[in-house]
């Protein structure tokens, strides 16, 4: 199996960073990320204000071309593995999260991972182990990593997780993939800013489509598809996304628009995947058991 | 039992409103409620256009004077029954809900509704009867129906079904509860603008807390806490809701506001409520086994 270290990563996702590895479509591969500050949390001691260097944050593992992707295409990328490392960091910090303003002091706690559990402030909380950053170059320009939007990024969604697969429309040739800042657990909204935010090594296998239309992120799972939407407020995300998944019900069910968006309004789900980030990102869950599929 | 007819209903919640009913904390009470559209729409060739007198939407059954309530008290309100009736409507309609500047004809749909299931466009969907009208008098002035708020009022949340509490502040002597608009089913989100909307009886009990100092409408079912926010925008509910969640686990476990905010990233998941009334709505999901209680 393929493996790319951790020191190779990039801070924004675009066509100008240089490929680290080449894939055909359909190979596993084995990439170790960093944690979202660069492992310079480690200790009780550390703090947001002396050890951390801001232009590192948001490292993704990559960009990898993967040979035949073309613009238009789909990127689908699916996750077999997330192994935690041995402990996480998660952050209060002036500024950051739904209620920054209300930081007196910033506060990093060092948080030990142990069996898929841990313990925050006296309470046992399960792991629900994720990747935050997963995406492909946009067709132009760049996208800084802290940031989601069409072409995946910072979408600090819960089910980006095992057994999952993300799908991505390709922007360019080759497609340059990437993933990093897995949580070892977060919240849906994320309202602090961070999770337990770790080092991994991830397992994945890239492949590409050619017959997909979908222009927003989408997650499967055993049981739903999620469609993914970033904008500057969550009202816009919602439109954005609820407007995806009911073109997919229409088309797929061959249905009226209207019978598509009446059924999104009775069995489909909104859920908020993060509020904190500069785009803020929710899903729409639509159950497969509604779809002709 | 008490029992209130579904006649007697208002469209605002405030404290010009006559109580149609006087009960004392602990009493446990029948009531009617009518649907949404107050019954007007119940032949599938009948139209929101020509059937519809839209003074008469989002009838409430009451209000309730509960004795000893005042201002700073908590009402408690348990639902023990929500019986749907045997059909229910849902519109697409030009103008409503996320999408509604995409809706180029009005539709009407009679939904059957039985053994607890639906079918919509050729699926089988499960019901989950849920309250969307539940409120109290704001201390000033009349919040319509359509419109939720720190009184409860629309907040068109599906954990407000059987099982569940809802606690509500008091702001005027007797409180003035009111509740209808039962949907027997609907997805978070709400995103065209209704749910399968029906008549309903429902069994509910009205208690007085003393001591409780929640500021927003409160959910609680056998695991969680819902913490439930309603502002002009999502990411202001969302703000909203997570600041009282915040306070609430600080005083709860006796920890600092830091750990408390970090430990809601962690472990709170704020979700969608509904996207599409004069108000947006949002609650957050406190496990009870976060908590010190």
């Amino acid at each position: 199996m393929k493996k790319i270290t951790r020191d190779q990563v990039i801070y924004a996702m675009g066509k100008s960073n240089k490929p680290v590895m080449h894939v055909n479509p359909g190979e596993t591969l084995q990439i170790e990320t960093e944690d979202c500050f660069s492992y310079q949390l480690v200790k009780p001691t550390d703090s947001l204000e002396e050890n951390v260097d801001f232009s590192r944050v948001n490292p993704a593992t990559g960009p990898i071309f993967v040979h035949s992707a073309s613009p238009r295409d789909t990127l689908k990328v699916s996750i077999q593995k997330i192994e935690l490392t041995e402990q996480g960091v998660t952050v209060a910090m002036k500024g950051l999260g739904v209620l920054g303003h209300k930081v007196k002091d910033s506060q990093v706690e060092i948080i030990p991972i142990k069996k898929n559990m841990i313990q925050f402030a006296g309470k046992e909380i399960t792991c629900r182990p994720m990747i935050g950053v997963i995406g492909v170059a946009p067709g132009e320009g760049e996208v800084p990593n802290n940031t989601p939007g069409d072409h995946g990024g910072n979408m600090d969604t819960l089910d980006i997780s095992v057994g999952a697969s993300v799908y991505l429309p390709v922007f360019i040739e080759g497609a340059y993939f990437a993933a990093g800042d897995i949580h070892a657990t977060m919240g849906n909204g994320e309202v602090c800013g961070t999770g337990v935010e770790c080092r991994s090594v991830v397992e994945l296998t890239l492949d590409i489509l050619k017959d997909c239309n979908w222009r927003i992120p989408v997650i499967e799972t055993n049981e739903f598809f999620y469609f993914v939407g970033s904008a500057s407020t969550l009202d816009q995300a919602v439109e954005k996304a609820v407007d995806e998944a009911v073109m997919f019900i229409k088309q797929t069910n061959r249905v009226s628009w209207n019978s598509a968006y009446m059924m999104a309004s009775l069995a489909t789900d909104v859920m908020v995947s993060q509020a904190v980030n500069p785009l803020k990102t929710v899903r729409v869950r639509i159950p497969k058991s509604l779809l002709d599929i």
